[in-house]
């Protein structure tokens, strides 16, 4: 073992030159996609109208093991990659523990976080294509951030559709993106019958993610030379982000260490799926037997307590279903702090893994997390996002079972994003005002009771 | 020369083990501090009441060349540094220069600034003296958070006086400096006689960094164990963030390059003064000519139509007074968006430099600034501070010179920080509605007007 940096910089030559598709050493594949339309499994085709063509070929391919990584997209990555491998020499100290902990900072970008790997990915495959532009939605931001990013350096027109309520309170979120050139409209909004349907019924409507989606995906099917695309769930997604597991690996193998536990927080798990790639790999492939945990908000549980189903990537029900652990696609989180983690289901190739006992999952509870956030940014001065955060309390919780075993365990985490536009949590924490909210199973049923039925493929809902 | 990176970083190891001290090779030294008090040279002693005895020392000694970082402060350095050497091969694409334009960003830590060098420095010293703890003042909130990471770092109590409309438009700001634990006030305040005095005059009074000051003062002169800090303008900011000349200078000596022109966009002079401290260095020794060009903004133009006379250096009149460029302790500059160099003097360090030919003043009007931070952050997708786009403004300017001439010049700027919690005036660019102003004579001279007269040393002002 070699003494470790606080902070290890591959050199620019040492960004990965492939991405790496997991699920070609899966040992079962994920369950395929079902068109709502036909009720059979989808083709790649099928998704002609909604992802550029390479970007469907990627979601269908579970069969390439290493996929190139176009020059363009690497010349972009070189502005900010490799990111950081951090060992976190005083988060140790402070906790008094053996264990050596380690994580991959991604938020040394402003997007501020890992969406910026797929965005560019995303929008360098859309403009090869000749697209004319593209859509998307975005909750919190950060995803349209990074997309705006990507659009921005590549030169192509980018709609954003921005949950209403988050447009007025986070008008500096809104503003990055138009800094960048993108055009950002409030949804619901009067652009798209989805948009204006709703706003029909409440002229003060507020807006949802779902709604926000519909709108982008309408404009995107119905605009000459334009696509949608997505910042999580999607296998391209997790595809393009396992830049950072190979990155993160190439980087612990020059210090001669291998981790014990991985842990990532995950929502949609587009951050998770690519920090654990290479390490799922050595496990499905019998080299190395880490401990891989995800970590998702007590508030909105889909690993830990939802149902393995088919279920809508959406609210508004018009995207392929795909089998995954969900919470139903009408099921409405709690408002908590980490809206990245708001998500209803979960990626269908970490949902297959973690079903077939590949993985672990915890929830936690936003007060914990908090905790764990400002112990992190007083000592490791990061200020983290409240979603990398869930990860941060889970590799404490592990350092510090190591202070009771004497075990020197080696914790590696992801450490996805930085907390600025953020400080609403952080303030709610301060002031002792911030409250956890665990669902009941009441709650959660009324989400499973709207999965849907698929003839000869899901008739009940288990 | 070699091919560099879009980003280099040195090694942990190569992170500079002494700060280098300018004032040690100048042929002419600035002129002493004034003591109000006896209107006669400061001495050390006379600083011991403010400062504390390490920083007391440094900030009056001129004649040792390195000073030692102590192992505790480059343990902390470790944490974000060294900070990264960028080329901006995309805004050279973008401007179709032949220039080759280099950037020391010192923007990748959670206070988003190169404040952090110094605020770390100042704590450890304070610390080790034994104080209870430190007082500072902020505007726009960089300092503040900054020196708010250092201390939670170190273990010290601090207290922030934050001008009230500040911490009222800002509360983000506000609020990161209480997650790392500062005790943050609103100014004017009850807390000092300065604050209640103003309180009783009106009790609705927005406060200014002037009251600030004298309050932040006023407590660490009356509380036992305590002391001031202060963020820039100083001999001893200067010293600290030496750290940034030093890596920029390693960084650019491995590529086998150096600069034609180095560019720093200049407030009080800390970043400035940092940044050019070797190449300066190399000038006053005769080694190498490089150009070295101060950036402000016209609304706020110490160098380029202040005096250079003896002022105080707050807006009380409290502190020792310093011959520097200045607009004149009482001149209030017009609000606009960089409120890190609205400041009414420059560090009496490098307005000696000015004054004695050895760098080059130019001043520059705000929505040119943010036309030139738009287009970086476009290309170099890195959201720059409104302060930073200064010297990338004339970065920009110098390197179309470069277009029009075919010079193949090669450039560094100083990129100072992030502008994530300035986006209003993004906003107000994109908007159209961001307005210039240049003071007139006549305004100016409102200023000249009230600077001090000191018998024998300063009886007019020229």
């Amino acid at each position: 073992m070699k003494k470790a940096p606080y902070r290890l910089y591959l050199s620019e030559e040492e960004i990965p030159k492939k991405w790496y598709n997991l699920r070609a050493d899966m040992k079962e594949l994920p369950e395929p996609m079902i068109n709502p339309a036909t009720m059979k499994p989808a083709l790649e085709e099928d998704l002609y109208p909604v992802f550029c063509k390479e970007l469907a070929h990627q979601e269908m391919d579970d069969k390439t093991r290493y996929v190139d990584i176009p020059d363009e997209v690497r010349e972009m990555y070189k502005i900010y990659r490799p990111s950081p491998l951090c060992r976190a020499y005083n988060l140790e100290k402070a906790l008094g523990t053996p264990a050596k902990i380690y994580y991959k900072f991604e938020g040394n970008n402003t997007s501020g976080s890992h969406k910026l790997n797929s965005a560019i990915a995303q929008a360098y495959y859309a403009k090869k294509e000749g697209l004319k532009g593209v859509t998307t939605e975005t909750g919190a931001g950060q995803w349209g951030t990074a997309l705006s990013e990507a659009c921005a350096y590549f030169g192509l027109p980018l709609n954003v559709y921005m949950v209403k309520v988050s447009y007025e309170q986070k008008p500096d979120r809104k503003n990055i993106m138009k800094v960048f050139g993108a055009d950002v409209t409030p949804s619901p909004s009067n652009t798209t019958n989805a948009g204006r349907k709703i706003l029909a019924q409440n002229p003060d409507d507020p807006g949802s993610l779902g709604t926000a989606i519909s709108e982008a995906v309408e404009v995107a099917v119905g605009t000459e030379g334009y696509r949608y695309v997505l910042g999580s769930v999607l296998n391209q997604v997790l595809l393009h982000q396992s830049i950072i597991g190979l990155e993160a690996k190439a980087a612990m193998d020059k210090l001669e260490e291998y981790p014990d536990i991985v842990i990532g927080c995950a929502g949609g798990g587009s951050n998770l799926g690519g920090l654990i790639a290479p390490y799922m790999q050595d496990k499905l492939l019998g080299k190395e037997n880490p401990r891989i945990v995800a970590v998702e908000p007590a508030s909105c549980p889909s690993l830990t307590r939802g149902k393995y189903a088919y279920d809508f990537c959406d609210t508004g029900k018009i995207t392929p279903m795909a089998k995954m652990y969900t919470l139903g696609c009408e099921f409405t989180p709690s408002k908590n702090h980490a809206g990245g983690l708001r998500y209803h289901g979960m990626s269908p190739i970490l949902s297959k893994l973690y079903h077939d006992g590949y993985m672990e999952a915890v929830s936690v509870e936003q007060t914990k997390v908090f905790e764990a956030a400002t112990l992190f940014a007083k000592v490791e001065t990061i200020l983290p996002a409240p979603e990398s955060s869930h990860a941060i309390r889970v590799a404490i919780d592990e350092a510090l079972k190591c202070k009771e075993t004497g075990e020197e365990k080696t914790i590696l985490f992801g450490l996805t994003g930085t907390g600025y536009f953020d400080m609403k949590g952080y303030n709610a924490y301060i002031e002792g005002t911030m409250t956890d909210y665990i669902p009941t199973d009441e709650d959660l049923q009324v989400g499973f009771d709207k999965l849907p039925i698929i003839p000869g493929i899901q008739d009940e809902i288990k």
